[in-house]
């Protein structure tokens, strides 16, 4: 059943933990996931999380362990003993989820979790998988799979899917693999339920199913498993030995990380923050985004500073500096959006660099008039200067123009060098347009106000 | 195996087409999954995709239909007889995908496909379908799923799955329900496999699974999947019969969809667009932010106007309006940020709005005093005017304050109201800050130009 989180239900569970009512709080939390238990800690103190946690037994206690935030858990494992971190916690976790808690520990304090680990296949298979980059496949993928020989039956697949069955918490496809351990293909639970016992793994198994390296990055898995609407993806190494599998609910989580960061960053946010989260942490977030704005706004400052003398003579200048600035700023941020979504989506198209800035200038050329001719009118109808009114469209026209190529071309040469181009989206295009925005209109201004 | 997209091997697909070689282009695409064809269709104009789409067989035809764009699709339905669109491609489609299909088609050729199925049962599951909202579980869910009696044992699971293959593809796991076809649970095709054939599904089966309703709203279906990790959700009426099941791949598209959408807002983009899309939808896309910061860039420079007095005395104030209004705009789109990102992901938290503002203004002070003190610094070396340097650090002190509490505020009122809050990330709050932030910097530039 799901569960939903009231301040009530909050306010009751820390009644009971004030009041130390072991019982009453097992009841409390028996019926919940390990996700909603995690989702309760994220409001407790770390005192009143330490208390539910040692009530929980073994297997259920892992579970919430993989589901707390990472600064959480990082605060949970650092007050606890390295032997019931293995003991506890590791022995019941998937090689997966157990990598990613080992990864975020201090380099001793591994080793020592790792060496008190009893299981030594289940160690081995965590220290393999600590090997990999933890934005690549390798560093999604979990040992925990059903792997059956191309040479049997179903009959076979039977009596090692019933072997490893304890092993493997959630079984959905088996995977085919010769002798040399090469991955051939995929094989369905439901074609093994319908076939026959005697019939042959080579009559009925799926050839050259989708599979990835063990290098490959998380973005390109998260994208193969969406647009081939996969359940789970067989991992291989470089010669295609099968090493591990990944589950979609892993790549769910990549995406929404990814989609989250992307928004985050667009938005000026510079950490991977919530709500939830302190004030010292918030404001350092927001932070960096400030400042670069703030000297944005300086050197904008300074390029006004270098025409004060027009705006002493032309003061209605001024009315328009923020107006400028401002659709510098938002057609940037537009441009560069569609571009670095079209890059995270793989949905950027093939067309060259050359043939897409072509559009985007189509497009700005569309709405450049659109606006200049808005603003025109708006300036024919309430401004007594034609000067400042011919200025205001031209340049907002030029500077709709060059914001837009600008955005464009800025994330597609960062995605070149292999930088993100997200990083782009915020401050930096928006400020850069900015001043060059008041420049364009403070030279356009200058030279229409000479010419009249 | 996966297929990667070139200009080569567009080109040569277009040589072939224009050379009408039918026989080349099929075997062009006979390795090839139908989203990389869909993904083909997007590069070709009407009549080259035509003729490519003439060439595939039914099955593969129907899942190349569903997972084309939108608009691609109507595109193509357009031509087609209503007789050919229910027995070429209804006939092989799932009932979500067909309800999907179907639900964008006018309502008499709607009408018209529906008169041509043959398979009444498909039809009649089609229908009920497209009663749902498309953005509640009903609309998500198919028909297609797999339930077993709990009276029943593994035996009679086995001939009931090996019935009801034929129409269900992938099926990961099956349903328990009673003779009242209330849903009473959940059965992984694992737990069967591993189970003799007598026992009894009571023994096995997974009481209470996580369902939800068929009128519960997309967003938290797919929050609920991806906190349970889940890869398929029973529907239940609302007395608790299954009605559908949902499968994670719909889930995953729909998390995609969300997070773009408000990147896209975030961004001041208005449709649901992709840089593959044509010029024109592309400018349509963006004109509407366009146009609201040309108003709000208006109204900014009204209240200007009122102050050109002002500007004419100290031209010098006019140096510092962009930054103000940069400063207002941002501060106010990372606050509303924060807010509709843990709306998004139901990370906001359970403190009461009271506090989620406290909070906020805590964060505000914090960024506020420091930006001050950075501008203060900045101008008490470089500038000439201590009535100017005043103004500004008081007014940006002001300023991020009130666009903090202001980017907050918003968010969560129409969320409360129901508008989707994203609406207020990008434009709205945006243009509203600037305005607020110039009159803010304005009036205290007059009160201290006044007072020095």
């Amino acid at each position: 059943m799901q569960f939903e989180l009231t301040r009530e239900y909050i306010e009751q569970l820390r009644n009971v933990i004030e009041k130390k009512e072991e019982e009453k709080a097992i009841a409390m939390m028996r019926e919940l996931h390990a996700a909603d238990i995690a989702e309760i800690y994220d409001e407790l103190n770390i005192d009143e999380a330490k208390f539910l946690y040692l009530l929980l037994d073994g297997e259920k206690a892992a579970d919430v362990l993989a589901e707390l935030e990472d600064d959480d858990r990082e605060r949970f494992l650092q007050v606890l003993p390295s032997e019931v971190i293995a003991k506890e916690f590791i022995h019941y976790m998937d090689t997966d989820d157990a990598a990613d808690v080992l990864a975020d520990l201090p380099e001793d304090k591994k080793d020592e979790v790792l060496s008190h680990i009893e299981d030594i296949e289940h160690a081995g298979d965590i220290v393999d998988l600590l090997e990999y980059n933890e934005n690549t496949a390798g560093g999604l993928m979990a040992k925990e799979y059903i792997a059956v020989n191309i040479d049997w039956n179903v009959a076979t697949c039977y009596e090692e899917i019933k072997r490893q069955a304890e092993d493997v918490d959630e079984v959905f496809q088996v995977y085919v693999i010769n002798n040399d351990e090469l991955l051939k293909g995929e094989l369905t639970l439901k074609d093994l339920i319908i076939s026959k016992q005697e019939t042959k793994v080579t009559d009925i198994y799926i050839e050259n199913p989708v599979s990835v390296k063990t290098k490959t990055e998380s973005e390109e898995v998260a994208n193969l498993m969406d647009k081939y609407d996969l359940v789970s993806l067989p991992v291989t190494d470089d010669i295609g030995r099968l090493m591990g599998q990944i589950m979609i609910d892993d790549v769910v989580d990549v995406l929404r990380d990814e989609a989250e960061k992307d928004y985050q960053m667009a938005s000026g946010i510079s950490e991977d923050i919530e709500p939830t989260d302190g004030v010292w942490r918030l404001t350092r977030a927001r932070m960096p985004w400030l400042m670069i704005g703030l000297v944005g706004g300086v050197l904008g400052a300074r390029v006004i500073g270098l025409f004060e003398g027009d705006l002493a003579k032309n003061a209605a200048t001024a009315l328009f500096l923020p107006l400028i600035a401002a659709m510098a700023g938002n057609v940037g941020v537009q441009s560069s959006a569609i571009v670095v979504q079209g890059l995270a989506a793989n949905t950027i198209g093939i067309e060259s660099v050359f043939k897409k800035i072509m559009k985007e200038i189509s497009v700005a050329l569309l709405n450049g008039l659109a606006c200049a001719l808005v603003i025109l009118i708006y300036n024919l109808i309430f401004s007594d200067s034609l000067a400042l009114t011919i200025s205001v469209s031209i340049s907002l026209f030029i500077v709709i123009i060059f914001a837009s190529i600008f955005g464009t071309f800025v994330p597609l040469a960062l995605n070149k060098f292999k930088i993100d181009p997200a990083l782009a989206t915020g401050p930096f295009i928006t400020t850069v347009n900015d001043i060059v925005g008041l420049a364009i209109y403070l030279i356009t201004s200058r030279i229409i106000f000479s010419l009249l």
